[in-house]
């Protein structure tokens, strides 16, 4: 899985079926010093996260192994909202004190 | 899925017989200020999508989810056309207006 | 899918039992001025391509849904040969011509 | 699959129900000469690993098919822990003296 | 399938149980003059392949379709040794000759 952070929101109406009702948030990368890297991903979103916070999301297949997204058209789902993660011993990010 | 902008169009008549019938449309991706990067990407169109629209893409085989695409030999496909999008609660693209 | 061009050939006598049967072709990414870019991949031929054609690839799960290709251990696969394409309106290339 | 080193860990509270019970851990793709390049990226371990070890670790749907992590939206695991490994008959990581 | 040449070899004892008995070597891709480029991946040797050879790997799911590795949580593989390749019309590499 990679870490995220939600940086947005996209509305689209006109969209294959098994799409309807499903949340699709704007995602960007980050890396160990919480700095956005990379580009933007549209994920749907499996845990009720929101914009700011710091997630994990899954690619591939693997992003239709949620009960939201099973035999979809999905390619990227955010599955986890991370409460903290550390790198070599030193935390990096504490949900509430590093949002 | 990935945000990427229509531009333009493809013939084939010498392919895989799974393929008949199905539209393929040459897609760039675009970053959140709607410029393309990246290279040119041959989807399959599932949504009736238009040249310049900004449109999401599936890669992979989630690409074959689709009533289109089902058991196909395809590997994008163009699952849902943009109506707007914001990152960091700013409007980045409604459509119609930004087109 | 891709756009390619296919640019050599491979022999191989010592392979998965699989394979036997299938040609290999060597394949290079092209953008849509018709320039090579990116690395040499090796895709199984489903449609009769010769050296020099523009052709189209897919890659992963979805290069095994070719008549040719199912269940077998073959990761890229040219599904289509291209007779034209154009970008914003203009026409890039058309097979024959532009060979 | 890709050698990593294991270089964190994270909690997370808020998930897929799937994900319950998985340990994750960070881990960032080394070279031959044991440098960590690349991005980090989360892993399920499905071995036991500890933080500073030499792993390899599978991408994609082959990250499902460990007991662990059978059809749940996991898209990288640990699948074995590095005894050594050499490159062109140089030993280049033997664990325990090069850790 | 990407073209490698096979640059070494790893041991494991501590690994998932599925992955018991098979071969894992180190391998790095070529381009058309033989350099070796990119990063090291590791394969499953699915065709008795030995250090020096130059071989096709496949990636991803598609790696689990030989009869060494199905069902396994093995993401690249060793499918075929390479007798000779050529680009556009000239011989790169034949076997005994260029190793």
């Amino acid at each position: 899985m990679i870490l995220g952070r939600v940086v947005g929101t996209l509305v689209s109406t006109r969209k294959e079926s098994e799409l309807e009702g499903l949340k699709m948030l704007l995602v960007r990368e980050i890396d160990a010093s919480l700095s956005e890297v990379g580009k933007i991903v549209v994920c749907v979103d499996a845990v009720g996260a929101g914009e700011g916070e710091v997630v994990l999301y899954a690619a591939g297949s693997s992003a239709r192994q949620t009960k939201a997204t099973q035999n979809r058209p999905v390619d990227h789902v955010i599955m986890a909202i991370v409460d903290q993660f550390e790198v070599s011993g030193r935390v990096c990010y504490t949900k509430g004190r590093d949002d």
